[in-house]
């Protein structure tokens, strides 16, 4: 079994007011130390081995439904685990 | 300055909606290797050095705004960076 932990973050150009609202909600309990926050997503999957390429598969399912190309960034690491 | 990666994920015997939608999609697409699919956030904070240390000020944060202690676990990474 492999674990594929996959990051997720919106391109560096696009609008994020999900990491602007807890910038600002951290301003207002006193944070201000805190410059910027930018919000994304962290997924875990469970892979099993199969008689596809894993790398491949990670790319599919990140383009196509982990991550929206056209705003979204993604990177990933894939760890080797012992099944559950 | 600092530049803060948080991971937010659901503790384990939490249920992950989410997570199980997105693992009914790659089922239908199919992605049958893909056996579960956890889903959580990723925050990336921008933090300005200031008198507090820095580890208790990322703690408090992570646990009054970023993460739910209920249900949620949290870890960090701090790098130092160049100011943008």
């Amino acid at each position: 079994m492999y674990k594929v932990k996959v990051y997720v973050t919106l391109r560096e150009r696009v609008l994020d007011p999900q990491g602007a609202a807890i910038k600002q909600s951290l301003e207002h309990l006193g944070y201000r130390e805190v410059k910027e926050v930018r919000a994304g997503k962290f997924l875990e999957l469970l892979v099993e081995p199969s008689g596809r390429d894993l790398d491949a598969i990670i790319q599919e399912v990140c383009g196509r439904v982990l991550a929206n190309p056209v705003i979204e960034d993604y990177r990933y690491e894939i760890e080797e685990c012992v099944a559950p």
